[in-house]
């Protein structure tokens, strides 16, 4: 019996995180999260062995743009304490990815049997949480209207590299009008621990993206309409594809838009 | 003996706000003042008889961007107590320009024999403050660089009205490649007293202006290079045009670049 189908988008929403966690542990939801316990904090999940971890550490460091790094656990423990006390890395997200040198091989929902006593979770910020935000500034944001996946590309600009991982910054596109842009630029300022500022604006063939209508990593196309200016805010698939590059013998995520939900409330990462 | 010519451009560029006030007083000094007392902020002035001063000072409420009011002078005092304890309206400016029914009549280097009993001083931010902030960011001001004047244009915007005070928005042009152009914004929203962030960004067309190598008001054509974007400004010139249409029987302002030189620190205009 599915406790989540009781559930209506509204309960999900107002749910507390710790309520849409216990759901998700115990196998009840198994959806994407955006939306869920609106105004709390959603993560990115990356978890390798430990021989890798201070490599990563060191990647997440020199590109903080698309690695935000907001907790990493301890070698072998499923904890990111200062992100929910109770939360357990192997159980609270409702789909993993598990990558075997660098190829995705399985979507699971559950990575207790995959843990290792060395492995190490980073919890890397996500735009859902500034999304919140410019929302509530007033400013629209097409694809969420439209129930789409924010575009994705990747551009020519390369990422910082440390030990195994490179690879290509990728990034999302928002696109707005002139006034709605200059707002989206000063809220995403605040959330420098979740992408932050937009990395580039207006020509995408500056940063090497040669058609807008062809987003990849599985983006929906969002038609740029007239008088309106693309914004490219740096993206958490990014150390995905430096994953791909270092090859590591198991990786686990999270599966896209299948976050972590923590107890930070949004606000408690604004940087002002 | 004119004692600013002993003075090199660093002397004038480190000196204190009442030394340079103090040369400008006494006649010593009949310049334009940008670079002048560098970390201090500058002002746009204009004065006008009390009959006109609630209507202007509404005008300047409503229109924030273009009209930051900083300080207002009780009627028939020329004084600007919280901007600099000796600041006397009537003389520490090196040029002023006198207004008759909304036409420029004459240019004087001191106002005291202009001066009536019901005058109002009013003191408006002024983007040499935020000229100083993206300078110490990292960016370049490419006319500043070249010795020239920020290109100035009239929008199609219309300015919100207040009594006989009307007209459209005038707005500065500075271009930047896209990642100073996001830094720019970021910087300039910190100075809300100072014009703060751009009102727009990207196509001129868009806002009325039909040819950005033509600008108005004494500023210089900075012609655009590939890559960069331009960012509008609202622009202390707004409130001027407003005079004209109001056609007060008599107004002062500075002249354009020679400005109010305070007391008050550029940072501590900055909002966070």
């Amino acid at each position: 019996m599915d406790k989540a189908q009781k559930l209506t988008r509204a309960d999900l929403r107002n749910a507390s995180p710790q309520e849409i966690r216990n759901l998700i542990r115990s196998g009840d939801y198994r959806d994407v999260t955006s939306g869920l316990a609106r105004g709390y904090t959603q993560v990115n999940l990356v978890v390798l062995p430990g021989k890798y971890a201070e490599d990563f550490h060191r990647f997440c460091q020199r590109n903080p743009k698309p690695c935000p790094l907001l907790s990493i656990s301890e070698p072998g423990a499923p904890r990111f304490p200062e992100l929910g006390p109770d939360i357990d890395i192997r159980s609270d997200i409702s789909s993993y990815n598990v990558f075997r040198n660098g190829e995705l091989t399985e979507a699971v929902c559950d990575v207790s049997d995959y843990w290792t006593d060395d492995m190490v979770g980073f919890a890397l910020g996500c735009s859902f949480t500034f999304e919140e935000a410019l929302e509530e500034a007033g400013l629209t944001l097409r694809h969420n209207a439209m129930g789409k996946i924010c575009p994705m590309y990747t551009t020519n600009i390369d990422a910082n590299p440390a030990g195994p991982f490179n690879g290509k910054l990728v990034v999302t596109m928002r696109a707005f009008p002139a006034p709605d842009a200059i707002r989206a630029i000063q809220v995403t300022s605040r959330f420098p621990g979740v992408h932050g500022a937009p990395i580039h604006i207006g020509d995408p063939a500056a940063i090497g993206i040669a058609d807008l209508d062809q987003p990849e990593f599985g983006g929906d196309r969002m038609p740029i309409e007239k008088g309106e200016i693309p914004l490219f805010w740096a993206c958490g698939v990014t150390p995905q594809l430096a994953l791909k590059t270092a090859r590591p013998e198991i990786c686990i995520t999270h599966t896209p838009a299948c976050m972590l939900i923590t107890d930070v409330k949004s606000a408690e990462t604004a940087a002002f």
